[in-house]
């Protein structure tokens, strides 16, 4: 084979993982990265943004190779811990014995994988090179380097890996026929810390993610090797109570105290953290094609920016870069195939994924909400484990069944409620709901709806 | 009343209806157009742009008091004229006697809305000024006057009624929180003419919208008063056929032959034409916010570049004004009232005559194709006409019922979509679909889907 080069623009988890599956495939690849390298400059401040990894993550990781690696700091999360308004404590397995959810540190894993890839003969990877222009016909790319002079640098091909505010995708648009989306959440966030104890032991349990959930708004605690949790604050822009209607000290208090009570005594100075930062959007970023003239790619959040509600933006990233890995064996290497092929496979699953983000605020902030919804889960879990083979529950196919692609799971998840909705609406379903016949009703309905 | 002022941005149909209704609340009004003026340069190059005006058009120009100059060259169309791929031909009315859709040129009403604002002693139109920059704080603007100077203009409040590529819209993609879609379509379209007999009269009936639906592609043709047609035709980017695949001259004759084989005697030079041009993309925009800080707005295409399957665009913006209109008295002037109340109003209807247009494809190039697609159609005629308070067709509601928001009309249109489904799922309703215990059916169903 020739030995073709690789421009990747982004040297974040998703564009280090494609520089190294792509130099193990005998690429030569230019990995460029506009901020500093954090492995020598700490541009990280201290902050540990964490993320959660799970199944199509670790599976991914696994198969470019790299996997052993990453896991070595990883937390597992084997269910959510979640605290009521009253301080109420109460527990809510992620899956069936054993499966977990990983507790990452963003920086962590992303200097893992740099690591790898500066071990790779094929990579040289450029840090403080800012992306200028693309030349989407040629694959060549500008990038200033420092705050200095611009410097060309030429390849057969170039991917976006740049994230969610992606620059090669900024300057797609003016590409013709490119169908693009932006949209915003209601929602914003906060990011706020419990410190660990002074023995370095964690103050709450260690081994879940913690959920305050509070419906229209809530708070959410991961836990870090040092002892400490990084927690996030989702909670409206807008309305009331948001983000823009809290603004006095007095009321902020107000609000921490009544909504978060036992948090308040844990969480680091939360009130002066609120007043002193601006919460962050949330927005979600589709667009279509993913590819231009067989040359250019987008992977990662550069081509699915999605919001976090499902813990799945790594993982889909990495699950891209182990499809496109299979689709390099697959059509041995001839890039006019690879290009189609990995968009057409992939853009179904990112938009799947965005979607299925974007509902599970509902069902994370309002896990000890909603009574008939709690109930319908619970049928739900009891039949599942007595018919396994009929019915995975949706969380359970998009977290630890990465056969199933997002896509599948999706619409699986839509017939399976459609099948809940006419169990729900059965009269006296409060009270009967734990009868034989229920499940025998269940089993019939999903039988008709999922077999086909 | 002080004086306040208004710049609008763009001096087509719509920028020139808005800047006639603010002049008459007594506001001043900068109007402000990128292009030299038609009325003087004749920027058309005889090309002749025809759109479909209907009531809810004729309807907001009656409110601001201009629709009698407007209707003078525009010409009724009464039904659609269907030709087949045999020559055959068919005809399908609109809607009730005497209801039309009307062909007017864009650039006739555009002229006629701009002599109507130059007579107005509030209004000052300016040619050839490029808008290069908005302060949506202070809604002031920049404008490049010819190729030369830039201006700086001041105003209390700005609206963007600078079409489908709108410029404001674009400078608005900074602001925080600014939703944003732009949507591609699998067709684009080209011009092509039939000309006038040489006496001056129309070579196809003059009172009707001709279409030559050929499911995944059609052309549609449109009078004009000087008896020639302005035609399009819609066809897709790439596939087969596509205006991608048909690169040869010898393919693009046997395309129009076999699918056009009528029209083609009559197009001028149809192949020439196709050969020569570049096709057209159709897109549609949908943004959110419209209004800026209670400062600067978005209006017509600017607000919502919809696809012309449902020939709305114009009425829509005419709407967006009317609406306007009445919230300037209603709020008496309170424009920290009518901006956010502008958006709210017209957002979802913007949003719901966006789907309606993209799905009217469907309908219209599909027209003599599906047949229990033509059934469903003939029932519902049939019923509509037995029961007309309990069911107006979903084309009638658009189109002929200005009463009715478009985006209460999607609803109904999908309820009513909901109800046919279940009678064409009725066994043998190929043969019973004309016995009275079909409309029986279709009045249960109806009266409860559509009476809540």
């Amino acid at each position: 084979m020739d030995k073709k080069t690789f421009t990747v623009a982004g040297g974040g988890p998703v564009g280090s993982l494609l520089a190294i599956l792509l130099a193990r495939h005998g690429y030569r690849v230019g990995l460029y990265e506009g901020r500093p390298d954090s492995r020598v400059t700490s541009i990280y401040q201290g902050r540990s943004i964490n993320i959660a990894l799970s199944d199509r993550g670790w599976n991914s990781l696994q198969e470019i190779g790299v996997s052993s690696d990453a896991k070595s700091n990883a937390i597992p999360m084997y269910h959510r811990a979640v605290h009521g308004v009253d301080g109420e404590l109460s527990t809510l397995p992620y899956g069936q014995d054993g499966d977990a959810i990983w507790s990452v540190s963003r920086g962590g894993i992303n200097e893992q994988l740099l690591d790898i890839a500066d071990s790779e003969a094929n990579i040289k990877t450029h840090f403080e090179h800012r992306l200028i222009d693309v030349d989407f016909d040629a694959a060549n790319a500008v990038f200033r380097v420092g705050g200095g002079a611009e410097t060309k640098v030429e390849a057969d091909y170039l991917f976006g890996a740049d994230g969610a505010n992606s620059k090669v995708r900024r300057l797609a648009h003016h590409l013709p026929r490119f169908s693009y989306s932006q949209t915003y959440m209601p929602q914003s966030y906060l990011e706020l810390t419990i410190p660990a104890n002074s023995d370095g032991s964690h103050k709450l349990e260690k081994n879940a993610l913690h959920i305050w959930p509070r419906k229209d708004f809530m708070l959410i605690a991961l836990p870090n090797p040092d002892g400490s949790f990084t927690c996030t604050l989702f909670l409206d822009h807008s309305g009331e109570p948001s983000f823009e209607s809290l603004q006095e000290r007095s009321s902020v208090e107000a609000f921490f105290k009544s909504n978060f009570g036992d948090a308040m005594e844990l969480l680091e100075n939360p009130v002066d953290v609120f007043m002193a930062k601006t919460a962050t959007p949330l927005f979600l970023v589709q667009v279509f094609p993913w590819t231009f003239n067989r040359k250019v790619g987008l992977i990662g959040d550069a081509a699915h920016a999605i919001v976090p509600f499902y813990g799945q933006g790594m993982n889909c990233g990495f699950e891209d870069c182990a499809e496109l890995n299979r689709l390099i064996r697959f059509y041995d290497h001839d890039w006019d195939a690879i290009f189609p092929a990995y968009e057409a496979r992939r853009k179904p699953n990112g938009d799947a994924i965005a979607e299925l983000s974007k509902r599970n605020f509902i069902e994370m902030s309002d896990l000890s909400g909603d009574r008939r919804f709690q109930l319908q889960k619970k049928i739900e879990a009891k039949f599942s484990k007595q018919f396994p083979a009929l019915w995975t529950p949706l969380y359970s196919m998009v977290t630890f069944s990465p056969e199933v692609p997002y896509s599948q799971a999706l619409r699986i998840g839509d017939e399976q409620n459609k099948v809940m909705q006419k169990i729900m609406a059965l009269p006296g379903i409060e009270e009967s709901w734990d009868e034989p016949f229920i499940m025998e009703q269940l089993f019939e309905l999903a039988s008709k709806a999922l077999n086909n």
